[in-house]
């Protein structure tokens, strides 16, 4: 195979990167830090995209589309906000170009076109919507509002990774106002279920739920709620975030509703977000070191038929069954791929579909139309076997499902293997060091022994798990008395 | 009712933009000339979504994503197609921002962090997309390439309307590389055609095939199809393009093939886009005093059952009547509504869902029950009638069938009644200002004419029609001789 990737034992990072490259996902840009995502990444993205937004549909969210552009004065409006995005903005200035009078062809910013205000291109929407939302809301009766939208947002990131971390991604974003505090913590807890249950069922990803710590919460929450997954090579990745902002952004644009009892009140709100970061987590959480291992829920193609024959007339016998089986597993709602190009051969076609991760691979030769037998490739266990072509439909859907539930036991089973709970500073470096994974150790409670900790480690804490086991301790690093075990690891 | 428009009689241009707002499609926002997609508007878009990318998906093309910024020095690449976009530009040239020192919590652009390179915000993406290709193209078998993008673009418009024209909208745009001149074509008119069928089937929107004189190409095309619809004032309105580019990106960006004779050739291109903007197509197309008039295809709500009751022992024995209705009809795959807010009287709703142009309103009396009829209101013609609940489903399912025939014989009379014949250019003017619509008239083929004719009326070729009568005759405005009859119209 001439698309050799770099092992992931030689060189974890180098091995991403190539995959990502060579198995058609995305590639480099010539914008710095933004990426193209092919057409092979950006169908495994549309099949997130359509999990998910039924999900947001099924509990009562609609769409909706924001401005690309928050005015600088808008922009500032929630400080807390401002403050943490303010580093890493894409600033628009001038609204036309004009041709160099000094160099022809050439084009420069035109000095007369200077924006009033500048614009700053979205990191994320909640000032743009909040401002909205101000006009929506009077009374009661206008909450809650349960709006989403999917889009693209820009954070000047310094060094990038692809899908991982890129100056421009897409992702979806999930504003609501509610009246009442309960309301909007109980809409925070539910968008994280949605999105834990679809990591883990349809992602096979298996993730923790928690909430953050002050240190790593979102700038401008009240609370950050999320979920973490854990990387084959036992890094943490955040899967994705769900926040109660209180009262933050009401306050910062003045959105106030009247209640029943005819009083004014400012309006309870929350965000949540995930992005084409969870292809980053799907790559790292399954993949091999022959390329990507798709689940089969998010596959793009999930079976490829791949013919074996000689000559056209071999093809053309072979064909005849390779459709039939195409469409007996089309039927079944299967997404099939026949590849009878015959400007490759089959053990290209094989190491091929192997890199691009399809779960299920079929090939059928001109022998086994007599015995009336296919054979049948598993990309998860790379195992093969012989089976009849009758019933071959049921089979399949049964392996991709089987495929799937394996997918998922496999990152469960790394996960309890790689978590591991500590009772010293010692212990912690030790494990962070030559075990990797989740660490569980008793923390102090301040952002100062945090923030030592990271120093020294570059061990985040990644939340504090919910439903916490509640028990007295005393913190790794201070000493001091801690009342719960949290979650740290080194992350993505 | 609360929300009255202005009827179309009055002020045709307030209506429209009375309707956008009242009926909850989009609003302003607090960023010049940007718009704000609600949700129901929204819901509109991603109904046309899904209809569009199955047919673009059902003619071989995949969806992919390109970078939201362009490089200076890659937007002006090709000089026709930056000259074309220079002015209307929102430029990116600052990466941060900073406290202000002179104004606490206020933030500044940070002079510390120019770019070395200006970024242009995607006006159109040739330039980034064909600088890509590039890296995608080597041999002939890498040919053709179909992708489409589903993205937002900025084109910095001094005079915005709602969905017609917007300083940020929302759009499609297909970007193809072939191997020869002739597949170019073929895809270009391709392209045409299934725009045509998506306006004229969904929409219920008539529209004229043509090509564009060389004044109103594409800037960077060698020619542009396009489809033209009219609105019910008599303008017309560019529903769609489909652009044959030639080999203009291929030579600007250095894109060569190898051929199957191992030459060295550059690669044909094509885009076609089709944006939010039809939205407001469809808003001028079929609505009325009363409100919106969706064709019952894309409407996010298809049909809307109102419970007329006393007491919430009345509206129980009605709702369990509605929601077997809602049952039957959802199983025959329509949208459906069951309203029983008690916050609203049944008035309040008949004018709501005629504002947002519901197709379908059903009413279900107390009285009704005991008839086993209900009542069946029409958005189209404003009629209604009683009818048995026996067969609801199938009535209603005809009904929506019959709702979206009529829309589009509706629009198809008036195109055929606004199409007018000249023979003179007085005849042409007293129709532009008296009958107004579609005019044919003979033109002499040169842009210096056609520049004339739109300096002195405002009317612009909206296209040549495709297999357009070949026909001597005299230019209307010079009285040089011409060979076919060109549309003209004063146009949005």
């Amino acid at each position: 195979m001439s698309k050799e990737l770099t092992s992931r034992g030689e060189d974890y990072s180098k091995w991403y990167n190539d995959l990502v490259v060579k198995a058609d996902l995305a590639d480099h840009s010539a914008v710095r830090g933004c990426m193209v995502i092919k057409p092979y990444g950006y169908g495994i993205w549309e099949n997130m995209q359509k999990a998910l937004d039924k999900m947001f549909k099924d509990t009562g969210h609609q769409n909706a589309y924001f401005p690309l552009f928050i005015p600088k004065s808008l922009f500032e409006a929630e400080e807390k906000n401002a403050e943490g995005f303010a580093k890493e903005c894409a600033i628009v200035t001038h609204y036309r170009l004009k041709t160099d009078p000094n160099n022809k062809g050439k084009l420069i910013v035109d000095p007369e076109a200077k924006l009033e205000e500048e614009l700053i291109v979205r990191p994320t929407s909640e000032a743009i919507i909040w401002n909205t939302y101000k006009s929506w809301i009077q009374s009661y009766r206008d909450l809650p509002i349960l709006v989403n939208q999917w889009a693209n947002v820009v954070r000047w990131e310094m060094r990038t990774r692809l899908f991982l971390r890129t100056a421009e991604f897409l992702w979806q974003e999930g504003h609501t106002a509610h009246a009442t505090k309960e309301e909007a913590i109980a809409e925070t807890k539910q968008m994280l279920e949605v999105y834990a249950d679809f990591v883990e069922n349809w992602m096979a990803v298996p993730v923790v739920k928690g909430v953050k710590s002050a240190n790593e919460r979102f700038a401008g929450a009240d609370d950050t709620y999320c979920i973490e997954a854990l990387m084959q090579d036992g890094k943490a990745l955040q899967a994705g975030t769900s926040h109660f902002l209180g009262q933050n952004f009401a306050k910062a644009f003045d959105v106030k509703y009247v209640t029943k009892d005819n009083k004014q009140e400012y309006v309870w709100a929350t965000s949540w977000g995930v992005s084409t970061r969870l292809i980053g987590a799907l790559i790292m959480s399954h993949s091999d070191d022959n390329g990507l291992v798709l689940p089969p829920k998010l596959a793009p193609i999930q079976v490829v038929i791949v013919p074996i024959y000689k000559g056209d007339e071999g093809l053309a016998k072979v064909s005849e069954t390779a459709n039939e089986i195409k469409k007996k597993l089309q039927a079944k709602g299967i997404s099939v791929k026949y590849d009878d190009r015959d400007s490759q051969r089959p053990g290209w076609k094989f190491a091929e579909y192997e890199l691009k991760g399809v779960p299920v691979r079929i090939a059928i030769g001109e022998r086994d139309l007599a015995n009336g037998t296919v054979e049948v490739a598993r990309r998860d266990t790379l195992t093969k076997e012989t089976v009849s072509i009758e019933g071959i439909d049921t089979l399949v859907d049964n392996l991709l499902n089987e495929i799937q539930a394996n997918l998922f036991n496999k990152a469960k089973a790394r996960n309890t293997e790689l978590t591991t709970t500590v009772n010293s500073y010692e212990e912690f470096k030790k494990v962070l060091d030559e075990k990797t994974g989740f660490v569980y150790a008793h923390w102090d409670g301040t952002p100062e022994t945090e923030e030592k900790i990271k120093e020294e480690t570059k061990a985040t804490i990644r939340c504090i798990p919910l439903n916490n086991l509640q028990e007295a301790g005393v913190c790794i690093y201070s000493g001091k008395p801690s009342t719960q075990r949290v979650m740290f690891a080194r992350a993505y």
